[in-house]
């Protein structure tokens, strides 16, 4: 199979398409040809030599979604059949025209959404989704500061939050992507500069319920003052530095809370808890257009290095999905 | 009505005992005739001006619980009669032969418990009680670590934790304290210096499942570190300073929890549920003495500058107990 790989540590210079030996699906694994798979901040770190690779996946192989078609199963593979339009979140090695995977970690893709609209879906819904409802607990009528407002996870929350009854807010430096933003039903977008002031004078007061951070030290003071009387502080990822003050008696004086959370590292049971809680809670909204994938560009499988440079720029609104085969 | 007044912000001396007007009980309130209040560090943080006392609690009487009987009901009161023996929690007032107070925030007092003993349990015992379990979701089997493992939180959340099945380790700067917490079935006690690295030790690797910290900003890079895959830093006090470094990637690595709490500053209604949520699942325990008040020493309410003194030499192990009335 063709697979994308990472020949050593380094920039998007290091990225190779090569010829490796097909995977083979045991026991209760399913293989996948992979149509599309995504980018993710992960593949940056991982390519750099990062991000540790959780056991059983290819090292030298980026990818954490897929989507594709059921092409070979395991002897105790009894949910899928060869031909079914399947996708889901990988440990790893996503970005091949092959991919083995639990059958658990894989969900139908509704009808309604082909493969490049799929392949936008597993990492960034499911980040969202786990975040906001398992973990923080969204209900209807709360206000949700979402930062980086642009990126994938981000427009996968806006709409989840506003799916659920919820009320979302934004932050983000770039004023060509807020039309966009507003397009998905956010009720407004601040520079990052002045944000908790602007957020409660928005909400005439209170601050926001929940934050959904993914910018980390440079702004836990402001999320913290931004932050409402029991409210939840979502670190989901640190691109701003992860190391910063903070103050304990707010934190106290709120009753609030602040949790960090991660994806991958999660062991197969609790992503297959997730994957089927996902299946139950977002699916149909999925299916019926409720919410939907954000792609911002497709590169082609050999582009994959093009495809590391543009999300390292900065420029993407939604999901930068690797097309890897017709 | 006598009653202990803070006459203006400063030392124990600016305390005196004074003649004031008895209270009335309205709606459904209830004059409680106190037979014995109990010492905070919040009365210290009031008697200082840097404590900000809750709507509707007498602004210059401290005392925040109160063991007594009832003396007197308002016209809408249908729980209580004069005569029975109560306890609870008291958004201040509580230092006076007299208090008024909502009907939904008293118990009866178990009677295998005189009233210096039940004046001893509300605030440390719901403290402990509301933090571990309704916050913290304690489970059995689950490892915590309580920090200042002589002050009264401690003592009754040690008794909560082994009640629960669950296990408690401790710090403690004092060595002749150590003794008395190990009959509250503490697993070790620590030093303050490298708690971390002993605890992980003790535990065989993994640290604390949960960790009570009443110390704050000092100790918080050790807590992170002392703490378990998917634990939770629950912090009721700041006595160590407020504002402190964090490093919100291990918070993201090990998926953990801060959170901050406070138990005077909530409504009535919130005060009400967990008191009667209190009233099922810890009362039971007292009455049986399963768990039980750790009384320190009992001064009388002539004595509270005394008492005062003493909370802040940092000598006791467990509740500081005012004697109001015999």
């Amino acid at each position: 199979m063709r697979a994308a790989v990472i020949t050593r540590p380094g920039g998007p210079e290091v990225l190779r398409v090569e010829e490796l030996p097909d995977p083979t699906p045991e026991a209760d694994y399913v293989r996948v040809r992979v149509r599309a798979s995504a980018l993710n901040r992960a593949d940056m770190l991982q390519r750099a030599g990062n991000y540790p690779v959780p056991a059983g996946a290819p090292a030298s192989i980026p990818g954490l979604e897929i989507a594709g078609d059921v092409e070979a199963i395991g002897p105790a593979v009894d949910r899928w059949r060869p031909g079914d339009r399947v996708f889901g979140i990988v440990g790893g090695g996503g970005q091949a025209e092959l991919a083995v995977t639990p059958q658990d970690l894989l969900l139908p893709i509704p009808a309604s959404l082909d493969y490049t609209a799929a392949a936008a879906v597993p990492e960034v819904f499911m980040t969202a989704y786990d975040a906001l409802f398992p973990q923080a607990g969204l209900m209807p009528g709360e206000r949700v500061l979402v930062h980086a407002a642009g990126s994938g996870v981000a427009t996968a929350a806006i709409q989840l939050i506003r799916a659920a009854g919820a009320a979302a807010w934004g932050t983000m430096r770039s004023q060509t992507k807020r039309a966009k933003a507003a397009e998905l039903g956010i009720e407004a977008v601040f520079a990052p500069e002045n944000f908790a002031a602007e957020l409660k004078a928005a909400t005439g007061g209170p601050g926001a319920d929940i934050i959904l951070d993914f910018v980390g030290a440079p702004y836990l003071a402001a999320n913290l003052d931004a932050l409402a009387h029991r409210g939840r502080i979502i670190i989901i990822g640190t691109m701003g530095g992860a190391d910063g003050p903070i103050n304990l008696g707010m934190l106290m004086g709120k009753r609030a809370c602040i949790f960090g959370t991660v994806l991958r590292s999660r062991s197969r049971a609790e992503k297959a808890t997730l994957t089927a809680d996902f299946g139950k809670h977002v699916l149909p909204l999925l299916a019926s257009g409720t919410v939907r994938p954000i792609v911002d560009r497709v590169f082609p499988l050999e582009q994959i290095a093009e495809a590391h440079r543009y999300m390292e720029s900065n420029q993407n609104f939604g999901k930068i999905v690797i097309r890897v085969a017709r």
